[in-house]
């Protein structure tokens, strides 16, 4: 019945999206700690809300003496007062900020119950393109329609231009394009055709040797694709390549998808779109 | 040089995904107001605080009288104090809540300049198989290997399904494949071959006539596929499949992807990985 792991809670009436966002970065900050995260979403009535206070109450006296932490954020204020009674360390952060906001917007938030969520048609049309065209144009799948890419991530086969694409489409609705630089492109001067016409739009990822054979090895052991040699030279070809026709480039090695997109829409300047 | 919009930044040493999510949330509470955002992530060095201070303070004393708001997550105690100096409404999650989880926790937070960004390898590699996994088996592409399904989804064309796939790979790691039930699977009282075998991971979509024949419309004017009495026969024939065989599902008109997602993941007890 001992657990060492802190119990916590990311708790909403919407998809706790924010409350898990926000808490993950806290937990973050301190990591000697070991958590045991529970992500609880759409509470949006009186009786989901007893039963979600009567589980924190049982996992906080359930012989364990940790207190749970209960990180929600909750758009009603009676749901609200339910979790507020468990037995834990409430996290509320809609309640401590919003009051401070109301007084500067001079403006009242919306009644409670009444739910926040609204999906603005033409930011989900914008995102849908984005995914659309990212999926079209991934990989050099498609290499018609690039005077339409806000941006074509290039490199070699595993240094993230997949994911990344996806991510800038999905969470920016930017329209993001990617092209595998090959062996072949490597043996000559020139970029390669289907990108040459794009420069301003080109920007290069690249990767550690040790984790680009890592990669490779988990999809082809053991084959000339993932050895060292192989990679060793893709790699210094393909950065070499970069820095002959001034194209930006970062290394991702070290870098979630989040942190690859982050860096990309700022280091271009991207436009993008706002999610709910 | 008016400007009635509520200027708001997001800030941040790191993505300034965080700032940016809680700050959408907070401000979706206020669905009267105008607002103005700006994200501006990584900033690291005390050089970039002071640029990033005096563009607020700029801002605030452009003849306008409104206060910006400022919402920042930093993990940096120096940086946090040249921002926090700005004319502005000071937001700082960090600031306000990590004591109290200092308190419980019994730990001390890092120690301030050093980065919490941390990639956990493992995280990593399930996030990527994931996205290969979905891009591999995105609109029946590929119809093997649905045994390694997480879920598969299923619905008629443009009813939310690739996009609700990548972002159940991106975010939480789950493997998600997605097969388009045709007008020639709607003939027959089985459910269509490929996915017969695999009823407990399939999840229904479904969406409204209007919507379908908007999206619809968008990519094929005028045409039979997306003509209403098209879109209304495949939705009805659709649903009745789904009712027949006792298959979960949702219509995904009113929702964002996020929604969709947290639904599917909520509805079929899906775990999913945490991330950074």
């Amino acid at each position: 019945m001992q657990s060492s792991a802190q119990q916590v809670y990311f708790l909403s009436n919407g998809t706790a999206i924010t409350a898990e966002t926000l808490g993950l970065s806290l937990l973050a900050q301190f990591p000697d700690c070991q958590f045991q995260t529970r992500t609880i979403p759409f509470i949006d009535t009186l009786e989901k809300a007893h039963k979600v206070s009567n589980e924190i109450n049982r996992g906080s006296g359930n012989g364990n003496n940790q207190m749970p932490i209960v990180i929600c954020t909750m758009g009603d204020a009676d749901l609200m007062q339910i979790i507020s009674q468990s037995r834990a360390l409430m996290i509320d952060p809609f309640g401590e900020i919003l009051p401070r906001l109301e007084k500067v917007l001079s403006a009242q938030h919306h009644e409670p119950g009444q739910s926040h969520r609204t999906v603005n048609p033409s930011v989900y049309d914008s995102r849908i393109d984005a995914i659309d065209y990212a999926m079209v144009h991934d990989d050099g799948g498609k290499t018609q329609n690039y005077n339409e890419a806000d941006i074509i991530l290039i490199g070699v086969s595993r240094s993230g231009k997949t994911p990344s694409c996806l991510y800038l489409a999905l969470q920016f609705g930017i329209k993001a394009a990617n092209y595998p630089i090959t062996e072949e492109d490597m043996e000559f001067e020139q970029l390669p055709k289907p990108i040459r016409a794009f420069k301003p739009q080109l920007y290069g990822l690249t990767t550690d040797l040790n984790r680009l054979v890592k990669i490779r090895q988990e999809r082809r052991p053991n084959s000339r694709y993932s050895s060292s040699k192989q990679c060793r030279y893709e790699l210094k070809a393909v950065e070499e390549m970069y820095q002959r026709h001034n194209i930006r480039y970062i290394n991702t090695s070290e870098m979630s998808v989040e942190e690859i997109s982050a860096r990309i829409i700022r280091d271009n300047g991207l436009h993008r779109i706002e999610l709910p």
